[in-house]
């Protein structure tokens, strides 16, 4: 038992017996691996490619998945000197050679493409990649992962317990994932973070610390500056910095994870409650309670991945909550949520109405050609209410153009910067519908999202 | 004709035959202030007060005073050694011997005590004062005055109708007076511009283009450095600003009536319309127009000179509206309008409400003590809706204190920092009315302000 730590081996193991995957599991996964390793030979000699290797890289292949996940990635590695095209033609062929005998395959597009196939229930990445001799000369972003599988496979032993802990305290505090929609923390990342620190404990507790700008180096090889909120130089590549796609708000709400953790170890920090869908007459209350303005931007789900997705979403978020905000309206807190069919930007507002009259002022007096200027636009116009000298300066009160904000979003969310897919799908069709209005919105998993943002 | 300006001589002709004292209002005037110069000699001779002179001062005596206004400033000078107790006691009791003949008196204090009297229907002050031998080795205030009244007379011969004009150019652009309710040019200040520029079109034109920091010294003999917006250096004192009591908005507001005057110079900008009490149901299409929340916070006028009163009250306009912002209320503009026997403080806000939902944000989570202190104080508090972590800080949604201006008011406007009898008065009783109910407030002059108001 370490003696450094409060947390008792007793949760520890409560935890782990839940997420550990079972000897039948692991001998399942294995089989599986070897079967797939198998077909990715006969598909290349049937094809007559003699010149590849196949390796199994990810947690499957490290010992450090969670018990229920069933992800394998299987890659197909092609000497150094292979031309780009050739590695596309030939490595896609083997992977669809494999592909004849799984459940369901995918054409999947990262850098290079790649195919996504669920073979016996496993979800199985097939992805050609190049043999290079360091993580530093790669042709292509996949050809990192041989590299970060030997790292950790060669350091990691005896520690797998305390990467399933970390990963699976992570997701209790919803920053587990590096993908653009959760911006938190990759499995390498937590892998490398078991590894410097030397155990869960270990982790949580310097995490509780960490500032922005922490910044770790196992390798001691470090050669960038890097302006994230934590920096894990990659062990096999020093410009890298492998907590790249960390938010800052991710990160923060890590260390105030951990933090709340060490007050009191318990075991609703691997596992929370996940909260009910919430009802219309909750919702009600709710809204009579909080006495603020909702409004629900609703759209149809672009038919993209997450990664495309999600990033435009943010965007889109950011551009109506500036939108609402040059316009005079106080934003108190926006927030994303999207599924099938539909996609929902949410804002709470101070208020969603606001009067005729709108201030507008101008130069000071004494800058006289800026200032007269000013007044000739405004002084007896149309749509002005008048106008007085207020600290030296000009100040006119005119009539406001958009006094809601469900009219202002009408009009100018079009106008407003979104990305392609999002831009797309807005521009076919979208509603603003507000307060007990929303109330139409049934999907669950939406009302899950409600719950939580009211 | 001035072939330096476009302003007509028909034009000024027609506001000087309103203004210019005729013939036989003259004669009255003299005939009066040589029956004061004789009661205030026989008033010393029968209390045996031998070494006093009288000195006539102010437009009266310098021929620059508008028609109508009936005002003579009558000064007691004695010898400089007398002490300032005996000038008090054998100076008002001069005044009050000569009192015995006028219609009314009363007692009013500024630097020392003066005598207020109405005979033969003139407003005449009796100023005890010292006979010092310059402005600038004064006992008090009013001993500049006789000084003041040496350099006009001596200069201003042939330019008094300059004067006159600029006088009432200035009261039709509501900046004459230099008394602390308006703030503006006070007519020593006009006479000096005057004797400065040469004449009123003159001093239109160059007035046209002053910036703040616009210096001018006649006698080439400042002293000192001024903030104030306009620096008039007192020609009989190099460390006095002439000027020092004019606001930067009256300032500016003098600027900008001099610029429209010259584009088309008409009458108007010396006999300005005065506009109608505003009726109910005007109003009340404004509010509707409007859509602003209009708040008046109605009080007893405490019983002091205005030169007490208007400072007091606009520090309670000050106050008021930043006791509003304070708590998240948006003030538009803010005015006040005093008269017997009530005084209103007018606020036109966005809105006279806000949600319940008020948003803490605390320090960044890494900053730990901070931030866990702020954390342990919301956290599951009673009145607080929820908290997350945004921009690396912690926020808390917490319930609003106050959710109406007028609740707000209603409890804390006497904390404010008021005004020594405006917080007496305040103290005794106030109401804070809103919107329609403002049609309650019948009085005539308020409803003309209230008119300019919306």
């Amino acid at each position: 038992m370490d003696t450094d730590t409060s947390i008792s081996e007793d949760l520890k193991l409560a935890v782990l017996e839940k997420i550990k995957p079972t000897e039948a599991e692991r001998k399942e996964l294995m089989a599986v691996q070897d079967e797939l390793a198998a077909e990715v030979k006969a598909a290349a000699e049937k094809l007559c490619v003699s010149d590849i290797f196949v390796k199994m890289v990810g947690s499957a292949a490290r010992g450090t998945w969670l018990s229920g996940t069933h992800d394998i990635d299987v890659f197909i590695s092609f000497p150094e000197e292979t031309s780009r095209k050739d590695l596309e033609i030939r490595g896609m062929g083997i992977a669809r050679e494999v592909a004849k005998h799984a459940e369901y395959a995918e054409d999947r597009h990262a850098e290079h493409p790649y195919l996504n196939i669920v073979y016996k229930g496993f979800d199985v990445d097939l992805v050609p990649c190049f043999r290079v001799c360091s993580a530093c000369q790669l042709k292509s972003a996949v050809d990192r992962t041989p590299f970060h599988n030997e790292f950790i496979k060669s350091r990691i032993k005896g520690r797998e317990d305390d990467v399933l802990l970390m990963k699976q305290f992570m997701r209790g505090g919803r920053v587990y994932g590096s993908e653009l929609k959760t911006q938190g923390f990759s499995g390498y990342l937590t892998e490398l973070l078991i590894i410097y620190y030397g155990s869960f404990e270990k982790t949580v507790k310097a995490a509780s610390s960490w500032k922005p700008g922490k910044k770790i180096d196992i390798m001691q090889h470090s050669e960038l500056e890097h302006s994230e909120p934590l920096v894990m130089v990659d062990p096999t590549d020093p410009k890298r910095n492998v907590a790249a796609a960390l938010s800052l708000d991710k990160f923060c709400m890590f260390i105030d994870h951990c933090r709340e953790f060490l007050k009191s170890p318990e075991i609703k920090f691997f596992f929370p409650e996940s909260p009910l869908p919430i009802e219309d007459k909750e919702f009600l209350e709710k809204l009579e309670s909080r006495k603020t303005s909702q409004l629900a931007i609703v759209f149809e789900t672009p038919d993209v991945v997450d990664d495309v997705l999600y990033p435009q979403l943010y965007k889109m978020e950011q551009a109506a909550s500036s939108l609402l905000s040059e316009y005079d309206f106080s934003v108190i807190k926006t927030g994303v949520w999207s599924g099938k069919p539909q996609t929902v930007v949410m804002l709470e507002l101070i208020s969603g109405t606001l009067p005729n009259v709108k201030k507008r002022t101008g130069p000071p007096v004494w800058v006289r050609e800026h200032a007269e200027k000013f007044k000739d636009k405004y002084e007896g116009a149309e749509n002005v209410f008048g106008g007085y000298i207020e600290n030296g300066k000009y100040v006119y009160e005119v009539h406001r153009k958009y006094t809601t904000a469900k009219g202002l979003l009408e009009e100018q969310l079009l106008n407003c910067s979104l990305g392609k897919q999002v831009y797309q799908s807005v521009n076919k069709g979208f509603e603003v519908i507000e307060n007990a209005e929303i109330c139409r919105l049934k999907d669950q998993d939406f009302r899950v999202f409600l719950r939580k943002w009211v």
